[in-house]
């Protein structure tokens, strides 16, 4: 049994039974029940290497388990692998010291401990354009302080530490800095009531003031935090994909158990043409959103910079694509989709900010057009092509 | 002032301010205070005649009101123009007796009380497909007994009494009937957790057990009730449509006020093209229902078979371009759109089920295909048409 | 009979027998023998004042006429009501002198010459952009002598006269100026072979050398060009919506007769969901299409200026409409779809360039979301509306 | 340099200069010398064995190699790749006798022949419902007679043989049989002109009149005829999506290298957000239809049948997304993108009727709905999936 189908049985025969009501987070002991039932399935922290826990796999493996974990909304947490735990294990392994992966990675891995990230700021600060941080780490004697405010800080309430991006205050450059979340200078701000809900710890406010950290509080270079961020992102973006595409499936599912047994106008639900039409629009936005996700974590393992460029198409489509699934299956429904007496209602509303979380769909189609217009551009410069707009304009 | 622009002032200066947040009811309290208020305003039950206090407009003219008392998600509660009570008045304007227009119609239309139209079952009852419908009448000495369950029966929890679907025990025809809620025969059910939630009285289930009514609780003439669901539903489709392109305008304009604020990647929000695409797809979704509601509007005014035809058409184009207007307004709106900051995450819930209440997108464009064709068949069969399928197939 | 129901009867009964093969022209004598007949049907000119010659209608009956006629590429030659004659008519009953409407109007009125209408050029001179217009008018001795080149000025070969835009060399205004193309300064270029095929006369380059008029070939006031191009042009896209909206009706009637016959699979084609689907959005398309012409025609009337501002969504809507209803008309027609058995493929080519000529589907979405921010914007700066954008963005 | 590589510069450097005019034939010494070309740079014939002349690529290999040559409508002829031949070369090499082999795959595959495949007929015959059979094989004294009428049989004029699907008179059941087209009983038809011009041979008319074979020219085992069309057109329609894919790639350069030199209203064009919108959805559609495909081949080497199912998802969403990227290149090259100036408006005609050859685009939604809910069903009914359905009608 390959892991992505113990993750599958794991997540049917364990995870499904224990969810929640829908719109409702997981309790904290159902939580932690389901992690220790993950990891007596062998399915825990999938992306984790193996002398942190976890099962080692390489980016290029980890679409068919992260589906399989995005099944329910909460296998992720399950198998430790919801963001933003899963990016900041991702970012710790690759760029912290071992005191820092001692510290922070290997609790963080073992499931015993929650985390954040403290990128996203309030207008007119880092938003869709990461360029504007605001957020400041001044040079202090043996450390640095942190002053300012973040928001959409998804997981704040709860987590034992943050990656907090500030400012150098020199340079002008951006620095990662590992933050606890009990130093005095951490506050979390009012709760951010978003649409969606299943999140442990919410998407609050974050203000640091007169934040003090040591010298090691600094996540790998002083300055490379715009580089650690694309390192991040790029990954995150893509596993949230991943574990988006899972509950697709799960939608359509839920569907289909649902035309099968319904009839309507004196005929099967299921031969329906316009049922047929939405069934298949469902099954070509996954299987197009599956192949996407597989050539971008392809990439992505050989080439992490071309990986985080096509992550942006693979972004913009996935975010579409599962978001018209979860409706179409809800419309499938009919009433009963539009009903707490099915989850479908509850997985619209947790996709819908995908479309706008880590990068909204529009930011990505600018970078995407910018990229292909720049490209081009160089193939012509470069002599390797000719330009085929030979439109002789006066005739 | 025309009574559009008497709403407009209104809606805007005392129904915008007395919103209660998002995903809330209004206050009973509230609900009155606003109902006085519209009164004093000359804009109360715009849609009701005269005779019962409304100002009689023709249904011509009610776009332009309804649209604009529909910019809020409780400017129809306010004038008393909201589903389902709107639809009621109508059908008992049209159809009741003096004595039940005096009982029910009057302090309906004077905001006295509210009601409920108890036609939707469970399934395989009456849904999608009315003709299903499971509840019976059955004749009794001097009047009916009527047994069956219910459910999505908008604002049932509250209302006085409901205009009830039954089948007729010995013709099998449908008969409408007037049933007080304090009737021992009738109970409220289980609350049905729906996606919307601004709504009086939510969606229950609503169960008749050996509810026995007298002869004159018959509306209209026993046996028609099909007929008069379908007098109801046209109108009442329609004016879904009207209410919610108001909705969708205070959405686009809440996305614009933002627009012009913001500024992104050193360009004002308004002048980046991915911007002005979503805007101008917004423009065209809004003016595109607006002119398909005022032209069924007036074909429901000269011929209302017609205009019930039409109106397949209005819903299924008004519902899809409504949900899309507030969902790219969300997207326009970037994390705030996603959170209670801003109502536009509340209005999308809200107006989602306006895709399957009333008729699904589906099952609308199963009758608009099912007409186009029967009339074009007509036309040939009439010999004022020739076929234009002259293909030769062998040549 | 209505004027509508008399252009149907003769439309179907005299042009469609008279259509050419699919991708070309209307020979000379079928023109005339085609205009013959509908003055025979009095239906003739319906947008030309009756001292002229025709039958006097206001824009806002033309909808259903000019529907009418479009059932067929040449239904409105026959009509004489086809572009670019029946702007420039338009604009001579506006603009033009006595002298002017007896030498140019009348005999296009009568169908006894065509025109052309000079406005675009080639790249960078006016296109999407009209105020880069390149082409001179410079005052000469009791005249002005235009110096430049046209390109897609439809009609040209085998116009007796030209409406030319040219900037004025002094004021750098435009003016317009009538040409009769004998004038030894007017020259047909090449031919531009474009995907629309049924034009009489084509779009060629136009080149104007040293081509000299006398002071009353200036139409109107002397720079008054951009003014009477907006006159011109908003009326000129939505005539053009609603005779390509006559062509989408005849392609789906064209499907709508062959899914009759058919089956597939064991199944009426009619019965199958799949035709349904696109059935439907097809009629959707229709109806919508219909009903913003006929509000942007009553605005148009009304209120030019509000007009042709609607006229941007009419053409963008109607344009992209119209394409799609033709290509679910080949798609229901399956192979016999792609050929020239059918009309079908034909008449997708020759409405292809209706989403670029008269303004891209782009340079209109553009318009139309600027010119929803400004108005949004003049709103709030009124003091008549509140902002709603109250995000309070520290908390 | 890989093959895909080499097939890039051979495009590049000598097919694309050789391209005739849009709407035109490849001449047929053209044709020779590109082919000739070919086989020097080593490209030619990439899918065939070793021994037969080719370069031996498994299918999980094509695409890079098909898009490659697709780039130009007339690289495929020059790699001897194109359809029909390339599907046939496939399926004789696979079920072909050697003798067979020798007489027909060897000279097909070299270039010195072409080939046709007679399946689709006139309706009521075999079309989108291949079941529907309508040609006969009737046993004859040492062979068959085949009797029947085909349609839309890609390249046969000209062509050396045919193979041809008819319906074995005794068992009803389909074989393939191969045709020289000298046999007496074969003749060339109609012609049928289709939207798509660039294919040698067209899609005509194919009577077979008493048309006598002998046994051997049995293709594979009699009564097979349906299993071996499946064998060819799971391929066949990837290797369409393949070169298809390519044109689109050249399409959207050509609209690039437009947006880099133009300027509209004072913006380079490029950094329009409305050029940008579109732009970014051609790269999307391009890269998810990229990796659909690679997906396929790869499903397809590995499991034939299963890879079949999955072509039908990729053939939908490929040349769906072909189509559109066409066109949105169309739009953004303006007026030029509406004339023979640039081949987008001939590539908009080339590819439009792959949206219904190869199985419509509704045909093939069908199938893809009707194997999920059949798939959904199997895996409930096995007990390792359970319903989750589970609303409960009666509350």
């Amino acid at each position: 049994m390959t892991l992505a189908e113990a993750t599958r049985r794991f997540v049917r025969d364990v995870v499904l039974p224990s969810e929640p009501p829908p719109g409702h987070h997981l309790a904290a002991d159902t939580r932690r029940r389901l992690q220790d039932a993950a990891k007596e399935y062998g399915v825990f922290a999938p992306h984790v290497g193996a002398e942190f826990g976890g099962r080692g796999l390489g980016i290029q493996d980890w679409p068919a388990v992260f589906q399989e974990a995005g099944y329910s909304p909460f296998g992720p947490v399950a198998l430790n692998c919801m963001a933003p735990d899963e990016g900041n294990m991702r970012l710790l392994e690759l760029v912290a010291t071992t005191d820092q992966q001692e510290r922070y990675l290997r609790p963080l891995a073992e499931g015993r401990i929650r985390s954040c990230f403290a990128m996203t700021e309030p207008h007119p600060g880092a938003g869709s354009d990461p360029a504007a941080l605001m957020t400041t780490a001044t040079r202090t004697d043996g450390g640095w302080r942190i002053d300012g405010t973040k928001r959409f800080i998804s997981g704040a309430a709860g987590a034992a530490f943050a990656i907090v991006m500030a400012r150098d205050d020199r340079s002008g450059n951006a620095t990662m800095l590992l933050v606890d979340t009990d130093n005095p200078g951490f506050r979390i701000g009012a709760r951010v009531a978003a649409i969606d809900r299943a999140i442990d710890g919410g998407h609050p406010y974050v203000h640091f003031e007169d934040c003090v950290v040591a010298d090691n509080a600094v996540l790998g270079a002083v300055g490379e935090g715009f580089r650690y961020a694309q390192v991040r992102l790029g990954p995150a973006r893509l596993t949230h994909c991943m574990r988006w595409l899972g509950l697709a499936r799960r939608a359509l599912d839920i569907a289909l158990d649902r035309v099968e047994r319904r009839s309507l106008f004196g005929s099967a639900m299921k031969d329906l043409g316009l049922a047929q039409e939405l069934i298949a629009r469902c099954i070509i936005d996954i299987e197009t959103s599956d192949a996407i996700i597989a050539k971008t974590a392809r990439v992505m393992a050989d080439d992490p910079r071309a990986g985080a460029a096509l992550s942006s198409v693979a972004k913009v489509h996935c975010s579409e694509a599962v978001f018209a699934v979860i409706d179409r299956a809800m419309q499938l429904c009919g009433g009963d989709g539009m009903t707490d007496a099915l989850p479908l209602a509850s997985f619209l509303n947790e996709v819908r900010p995908f479309r706008v979380y880590d990068g909204s769909t529009e930011t990505h189609k600018w970078a995407i057009a910018r990229r292909a217009t720049r490209t081009r551009t160089k193939e012509i410069e470069s002599g390797l092509e000719r330009r085929m707009d030979a439109v002789n304009d006066h005739a």
